[in-house]
Formats: structure tokens, C-alpha cells, sequence
């Protein structure tokens, strides 16, 4: 038993199938979890792979630390989507004051609550909050709350549509608080090139510090992954202190590193903000 | 029709075959050439992808570039292995002298002259040479000669094993000149964990300077792979000269970014010089 995603219509990344886990339709998407020798359990929404648990440290630790090593004073995270609890894992792992989690999807937690090892424990602590709720909705009311907001969406279509649209961007950059920062995951600067160009050139009239960096994500497509990090005034390069120790991809090094950007995605941000 | 190929025993990457162009058992190996509606042309040995139209460029910039804008006077090149051309063709980017190329399969060279518009203007360049020949028996005879030799082996098994072996890296380190570097392919981080670890622990006792490196790489197990730079004294961080600037992966601020290696990385090549 075989489950592949395709990544273009004539290629992608395939997997046996160990053990299957979980697979029910929701009110929003198709979620499955199955058990792969080599990855261990993978998480999918609509047929994409969401996370492993052997790689799911490249893409969670990436979109994490970078705004919380450069944060005057992260108190108060946000999170939007996430449910598989990744991106909650990494964040607890700082001396954060509160972190809530919107997320659309019941059936997600339910899934990951069962099958990740991480979220149980994450939803536990009693710094965390979660609201069941779309994304791009809850944050239409919200205005000088967040320190720091991770948009840790699925692909624009089904239901993280609503964390891409434009009035979207606004919404996020309103709901963060003085030397607020906002990261967003941003697709495969392999694959999604097209999709990368027309963020950057909504993003760059809404924030003045846009800048994209990379870091490999094997099971994503391309293996090879963007975020964007977003404020306006704090920069990326503006260390302020060390990342926790038990990390396996991230430290300062690669901080800086990840935002040195391929020459041919220099070319599709080119109006990435200096 | 589909052609996969397995970076672990249960999962890898798979490609839709457009056209079989070439498929042919040498005296080594097996040399297949298909078109793929995403990626284009493929080259596989033994199975194994080697370059594809799309996304050569990643692989071939990394392993060329950085010992060429380093080296105090770059003149005379080697490349073992390396039949499809891609790296000869961004060697002569530069103005070295001569190149001469050793590689052990003629029907290597014979499939990428059909297939892969590259290799047939390279050759025909006046600096360059072609020996078919066994890379690593070559490179026993050779003392003080090259500024820069490049090994773009395929993997330790089949017709690189040469490559691979002890004897192999005291070799290539006499075969260079004064401030010479040595840069080789060193497989995939994520699924090649074990044989960076054990090059690693090989090269140091042999080069007082070894730098590991990485790129992204789409087609390559993990979608991202490492490389090292050798030498008995220059570091990768004295930049020397501006590269070509019609590159679409690799600049100065590509070049030391790459050097960051991921946190699991250092624990492998832990006894990297500093």
C-alpha cells in the first residue's frame, strides 16, 4: 500500500503505507494520519503531507524562533491554523507569557491529539489557549494584542482560503502590539514561485519589513521551503538572545543564513523591503 | 509510464515518463535518459537520479563556485566523474586555463552529448580535456598539479567506489598545487546521515581545513544535499573575486550562508576544523 502527493502534475514524493490510522472527512477537509517506516506518522489534509514526525522539527522550528530571538519582549503569541500542535511545541519552549491557538479544524486536534505525541502535552500547559474559529475571521477584531502571530496556514484553497486573501494581511498587521512580528509559512520557492511573487507584492504595501528566508522541509515539496517575516520596525538580523538548546536544526548561525535568499527568489521578492 | 526512485526502503520521489530517450547497460552501469513534463530531461545511473533540465543548477553552482572565487589564481581544474557536463560547464564560466575531466563511463558522455545541451559546446571548449578513466586511479599518479579538483561522484557503490575509498583522499590531496582545494559531493544530510559522519571522520585526518556545506537540491534524496570544501589553509570565507552573475542559485551571500550547517549536522562532522 503506496500514498503519494503529487507535487506537479507529472511529479512528487511517495510513501508506503505501514499502517493506516486515521482517515475521516470533516466539515472542512479529508484528514489522515498513517504510519510510514521511514518518517513515522504523517499527517494529511485534502491528500498534502502537513507533517512527519522525523522532519517535522525543519519547518516548526523555522517558522518559530526567528521572531522570538528578535522580539524586545514576546508575551503574547497567536497562532493561526497549526492544529497538528508543531508550532505549539516549539513556542512553549520560551518563556512566553500566553499563546492561543485558532484553529478551524476540530477533527485536526482530535487526529493529532491522538497521533502526535506533542500536542496533548502542549494543550495541557496552562499557558495555551485554543479557540476553535477561522483564522482570518477571528482576526478581524482583534487590534494591538500579539507580540508575536504565526501564520501556520495549508495552501491557499479549502479551508486556510481565508489566510491568504488580502484584507487578511491588514487584519494581521492591525492585531499585533508595538514591535509586533508576524511569520508566515510561504510555499516552495521550487514549485510556487507564482504564488510567492504575488504575496510579496501584497505584503510589501502593508508591512515595511518583509523579509523571506528558507530552510529545507524533505517532505514538503521541492524540499525546500519559505517564510516571511514581517513587522514594522524590527529587523531579523536584531538578535536580542539564544534560541533553547534542544533544537536540532535551528541556532544563530543558520538565523542569519536562512535569510541570505537563492538568486532567483531575489528576483521574484525583488521589492523585498532593505 | 512512471519512474520512481526509493531514498529509503519506503519512500522516495517519483516522475511521470514523458518519452524514454536512452536506455543502455555500459560496462558499469546502467544509463537511462527520459523526459519528464516538469523537470524535463533526467539522467539516472543505476536508477539513481544525476542531474534533470530544471533544477541542475542547484547541485552544479554549489559544487563549482565557491572554491573558484577563493583560490588565490585559479588555473588548472580536475573534475573526476562528472560525464553529464554540468559541472564543466559552470567551471568555464570563469577564466581558468584548463579543465580536464576523468570520467570512467564513454557512454556517460555519449548519453549527455544527445541529451543535455550543455556538454557538447563544453567539450568543445579549447581549455578542456576528456580521459576515460577510473577517477581514482588516475588521480595515484598525479602530485602538485591542480589548483581545484572537484569530485562529483555518483554514490559509493558501482563505478565511484574509487572515489570512496581511504587511499582515494591522500591521493587527491597530492595531486594539488600550492593553496590547491579540493571540493566533493557528500550526499544528503537527512537520508546519508551515516556515510557524512564517517567521511568526515576520514577527511579530517587527511585536510587541516574541512568545510562542509549545503544546498537545496529538488530531485536529490531529502531535496537537500551537503558538500565539502578541503584545503591545507584557504578557508571558504576569504572571497576573492566576484562569481558570474549569470547564475540562477549561488552568490556571495548564497556562498557564506551555505557554510551554516544545521544543528544535527555539526554533531555529525563534530571534528569539522575550525
Amino acid at each position: 500500500l503506496e500514498k503519494k502527493e503529487r507535487h506537479s502534475p507529472s511529479t512528487g514524493i511517495f510513501f508506503d503505507i505501514k499502517n493506516k490510522l486515521y482517515n475521516k472527512r470533516s466539515a472542512h477537509q479529508t484528514i489522515e494520519v498513517f504510519e510510514n517506516e521511514y518518517f513515522g506518522r504523517i499527517l494529511l489534509l485534502d491528500g498534502l503531507v502537513q507533517t512527519t514526525e522525523k522532519d517535522e522539527f525543519f519547518y516548526h522550528e523555522m517558522l518559530v524562533h526567528p521572531p522570538l530571538v528578535v522580539h524586545p519582549d514576546p508575551k503574547d503569541c497567536l497562532v493561526l491554523g497549526g492544529g497538528d500542535g508543531g508550532v505549539l511545541k516549539e513556542i512553549l519552549k520560551h518563556p512566553v507569557q500566553s499563546v492561543l491557538m485558532v484553529e478551524i479544524d476540530p477533527m485536526v486536534i482530535e487526529a493529532a491529539k491522538l497521533y502526535f505525541p506533542w500536542l496533548d502535552p502542549a494543550l495541557k500547559d496552562s499557558r495555551v489557549d485554543l479557540v476553535i474559529r477561522d483564522g482570518g475571521e477571528y482576526i478581524q477584531r482583534e487590534a494591538d494584542k500579539f507580540d508575536i502571530v504565526y501564520v501556520d496556514s495549508s495552501d491557499p484553497a479549502g479551508p486556510s482560503l481565508s489566510l491568504h486573501e488580502e484584507n487578511f494581511y491588514k487584519n494581521l498587521k492591525r492585531s499585533l502590539s508595538k514591535n509586533g512580528i508576524a511569520v508566515a509559512q510561504a510555499g516552495s520557492p521550487f514549485y510556487h514561485s507564482a504564488s510567492i511573487k504575488e504575496m510579496a507584492s501584497r505584503l510589501k504595501d502593508v508591512f515595511r519589513v518583509m523579509k523571506f528566508f528558507t530552510a529545507p522541509v524533505p517532505t514538503y515539496p521541492g524540499g525546500f521551503w519559505c517564510f516571511v517575516f514581517l513587522s514594522d520596525g524590527i529587523l531579523p538580523a536584531e538578535i536580542k538572545r539564544d534560541p533553547p538548546l534542544d533544537l536540532n536544526y535551528y541556532d544563530l548561525e543558520i538565523h542569519e543564513a536562512a535569510f541570505a535568499l537563492p538568486k532567483f527568489m531575489k528576483d521574484l521578492v525583488e521589492n523585498d523591503s532593505k
